[in-house]
């Protein structure tokens, strides 16, 4: 983890979400027991339930971490301009960070759909679900503005872009393992990035 | 149903396929078993049973009826202008035909989230799936191209703009009922628009 390379989880808070991870990898989520996430690691059962009371609460605190794991991940540098940002925001966000072993992409995003599909109906999902999307919804608006105040792109509606980056790239993601087409997420990267270059873009306007 | 407005099924088929929708929106995926859809409308489990051997042969068929249901209710006005009709689709695939009363487009959307989250699982479903997803996007790469053929668009990459569209407006649908935001698909709405009028439409271009 992190700075550890393959290096096992550092505490039991780590270990119970990595065994998580593992448990709702191999059993999904409907067949996702206490007991099938404590097979995947090396404590008692007793063990999570003292760290939480039940399965839903866990699988909160499940996306609360993979918040933090993609917010660790992403670390852009931000020395690079908006385009080249938005371009590695985009290419973790649809295909998993170029060096991250902890998930498998494939896998994670399997796993999310279907704690996806229990939301309509789970309002503390919901809850966690909108606060990651909150999230990375600021972090997207914070490059375009700053794109548009340093004079790259052109002076658009901030929030019509943001939403038009992630709803895409949800979108993707989500026919990428339901379909098992890769070349849906392949192709709508290279759409996005052409509405970035063509569109958004302030030199290629000037160009024009 | 189709022509007679608020009138009931036409036949078993048709019963079945509407008890599908029902038990599908009451119960969810999970809970779903032939007698809960038998207990949706006033035949026995059997007459199920004689068409679909299995609950997963059902909802293939259920995802076939849907992808007709769709074609009936698109019908697109082919006197419109590509932008008119591709305004049209694009507002039928996120919020629901605006005359269908067959359908809840939020309860829909919220069932078809759950037979999508079994599909990496599951071959039949992402058989049928695909299908409807290549339907559709023939659609809106034929009003692209024609777009392009009489002068309107831009000559661009028509699969980049097609994905684009497809997977904003799954995105969009998904965060509509994960999030129960409804406003990201308004957003994503006029999102889109903004893309097909301020880039893809030619005379903006031109006017610049």
């Amino acid at each position: 983890m992190g700075s550890n390379g393959d290096v096992g989880p550092v505490d039991t808070q780590e270990a119970i979400m990595q065994a998580t991870y593992r448990a709702l990898c191999t059993h999904g989520y409907s067949n996702l027991t206490m007991q099938s996430i404590a097979d995947e690691f090396d404590k008692t059962k007793g063990v999570i339930h003292y760290h939480y009371d039940t399965k839903e609460e866990l699988l909160v605190a499940f996306l609360e971490y993979l918040l933090d794991a993609f917010e660790r991940n992403i670390a852009i540098d931000e020395q690079h301009d908006p385009v080249t940002r938005l371009d590695a925001l985009i290419d973790t966000l649809l295909f998993g960070p170029p060096e991250r072993a902890e998930f498998d992409h494939w896998e994670l995003t399997t796993a999310m759909l279907e704690i996806r599909s229990e939301a309509p109906h789970n309002e503390e999902f919901r809850r966690q679900l909108s606060h990651n999307y909150e999230t990375i919804e600021t972090m997207v608006t914070a490059i375009i503005e700053e794109g548009i105040d340093q004079g790259f792109f052109r002076d658009i509606n901030v929030e019509a872009v943001t939403t038009l980056l992630l709803t895409t790239i949800n979108g993707a993601r989500i026919y990428q393992v339901t379909l098992q087409r890769d070349d849906v997420a392949e192709i709508a990267k290279s759409s996005l990035m052409l509405i970035i270059r063509d569109w958004l873009y302030r030199s290629d306007v000037i160009d024009d």
